[in-house]
């Protein structure tokens, strides 16, 4: 079929030149493919002390390195194969990337995720069975629905995630309590449904009965570059000034949307906001002025440029009395992985000091990263509504 | 706070050295962002002569090129940036790589898609107004579901995307004809919901009343890897296997849960499939075997290894009796792009010369690739249920 058969051809050759120089080193003993490989593909892998292998074909490459929660040189092979290994690596899903002669690239051999510099690799060290609750399970399984809708403030066209429990469509008389999810920098709307899996922690808790059926709107916070002030631009100003479009977005456009495409209770007491990193600063700039819409708060790991001496006067005193607050918000939850440091632990210490109850959470092991907030959402979610 | 503020100035220096550079370069004159940039990302960009431009950051490499429907050599700046152009390209969406000394690697400021040889960078030549049946526009909107399921198959939890036209939720009643639609080789389930618009192509087109309100399910093929025989294996045999789990998975497995998750019309009448190149080699191998299941088929720049003289026999001789055939198959649609060559337009020929009733369409001026698939799913659907 001349041309068309010449495209198959043409894949076919990528796939004998892919292949072929794959079986020169055999797979390394006692090791797994990752979850996060391609359709079979043999690489990433990783092993039972919890390393990740890499392998990258490079024939002319003078350097490659791999950028996997540190810097690994990789070794190259006569065949133009180059092959890395990490140190240990705690449990849960980490990014990476390959450094092709100072070149900042993904692997062929995985699939690809918002996060890290833009789009980012990624190798997901398995856990045992305490990781059950990010699996999928037989149990009923809820959905994951990319929606459409009109930004009045940013006059675009815009996407947003929706997860949907089980049973939503069996009644048209049931209305459900709606939680916002937001990602961290560098990454969209998709970060929570990919490497967050939101929907299966959703389904196994709900199942189980520790968390209401509800529905969880994710976003793009508008932050999905590294923050960077322009040249002369103050800092401050610039950091105010990275993803506030998105408080704006979701007031006026996002929350009227979901609460007329779906059955949402559109009341304060039913809606909940949470976000990781630079969505939980976005949450708290969110929320702290709309308390009127808002009766429930999480931060994972969040970016909280508060300090304790400052609450009685910041985001114009709606911390000044800790009654009133606690009163208004049922749930306000400061999570943070155990390696990151113990500011967000002294900021949860100001708050309880000043009377400001508020729930913190440390996940063991875990540093800046997507397990830290897999276990964040499953501490939080059974706390609301 | 430590540890994480040190992460939050990590992300922040890497955005200095991702943006500081950037600034070396002035942006090519008359040129625009293409719309599979990632946020805030200056490249790839493209110009009124429908070329594409391109940068990569690779200080220490000898050597970049650029493929993008040709391989292109790109020239480094004392900075480190390299900088490409293509020559003008038709319209529409385009995948492309880098190779840096050798390495075949996405472009950190694209948007990643399936396809190619894994995860590929893609630039988007605009269309003028043609181009806006798969454009979102001020019409109701449908959704496009992540859903998960069980495969009794291949005894793993697996996931498909399914479009659900505009007003599905809105009454509990009504059912739906469904359409499956099924991707290419090194592509998976997300390769029509993201390169292929399919949800506003069909939110357009039921908008206009140019098809019928109907559920889209796409799945994966299990062929999302350049086809290869194994070391002395019969190519032949290899090309049968290659994705050959995938119509017994449908057949098994997904039809039957479509149809208890979905509100559908499960017969034959209102039940169709497609897909695209090797997804139309998997449509045949679906649907001639289960006409009991499908009344309407679809190939869109199919790899159909048939030969006009075999139609007496092949298949179990489905097409040996044309009038049979004519009666039981409503649509047997055929698509292909003007320079994919002839192969297709003759074996249509073939088919109509032995009585068999089909529907022959050339994209005009496009290869085989997203632009062509996009146009034979606008000129297939209407002609469904």
């Amino acid at each position: 079929m001349g041309t068309f058969h010449k495209t198959l051809s043409l894949l076919l050759a990528g796939g004998l030149c892919l292949g072929a120089a794959a079986q020169e080193r055999p797979l390394p003993e006692g090791t797994t493919v990752s979850e996060t490989a391609l359709f079979q593909r043999e690489y990433p892998r990783v092993d039972a002390q919890r390393r990740a292998y890499f392998r990258l074909y490079a024939p002319q490459a003078t350097e490659v390195k791999v950028d996997c929660r540190a810097v690994y040189a990789m070794e190259k092979d006569p065949d133009g194969w180059w092959y890395g290994r990490t140190e240990p690596l705690s449990v849960g899903f980490h990014f990476y990337n390959f450094l092709v002669d100072g070149a900042t690239v993904t692997d062929p051999d995985s699939d690809t995720y918002c996060g890290s510099y833009g789009r980012s690799s990624a190798v997901e060290i398995p856990e045992g069975p305490e990781g059950d609750y990010y699996r999928p399970q037989n149990v009923p399984h809820g959905q994951v629905r990319s929606v459409v809708y009109h930004s009045s403030f940013s006059g675009e066209y815009r996407r947003c995630m929706v997860y949907t429990p089980a049973g939503y469509e069996n009644s048209l008389t049931r209305r459900y309590p709606v939680l916002y999810l937001q990602h961290g920098m560098c990454e969209d709307e998709t970060g929570w449904a990919r490497q967050g899996k939101v929907n299966h922690i959703m389904d196994n808790l709900i199942a189980e009965g520790k968390c209401k059926p509800m529905i969880v709107v994710m976003d793009s916070g508008d932050c999905g570059i590294p923050f960077r002030p322009k040249k002369g631009e103050d800092p401050g100003k610039a950091r105010e000034a990275f993803g506030a479009s998105f408080p704006k977005i979701l007031i006026q456009d996002i929350i009227p949307f979901i609460d007329r495409e779906f059955r949402t209770i559109p009341d304060r007491e039913n809606r909940a906001m949470a976000g990781l990193s630079w969505g939980g600063h976005q949450t708290l700039e969110t929320t702290l002025p709309n308390l009127d819409k808002f009766a429930w708060i999480g931060t994972f790991s969040g970016a909280l440029f508060l300090r304790g001496n400052e609450l009685p006067t910041i985001h114009d005193g709606v911390f000044a009395n800790p009654a009133a607050f606690n009163r208004r918000v049922h749930a306000f939850f400061i999570g943070v992985g155990s390696e990151e440091g113990d500011g967000l632990k002294r900021l949860s210490e100001s708050f309880t000091a000043y009377g400001i109850r508020n729930q913190y959470y440390v996940s063991p092991g875990t540093a800046h990263e997507w397990l830290t907030w897999r276990r964040c959402l499953k501490e939080f979610v059974p706390s609301l509504f």
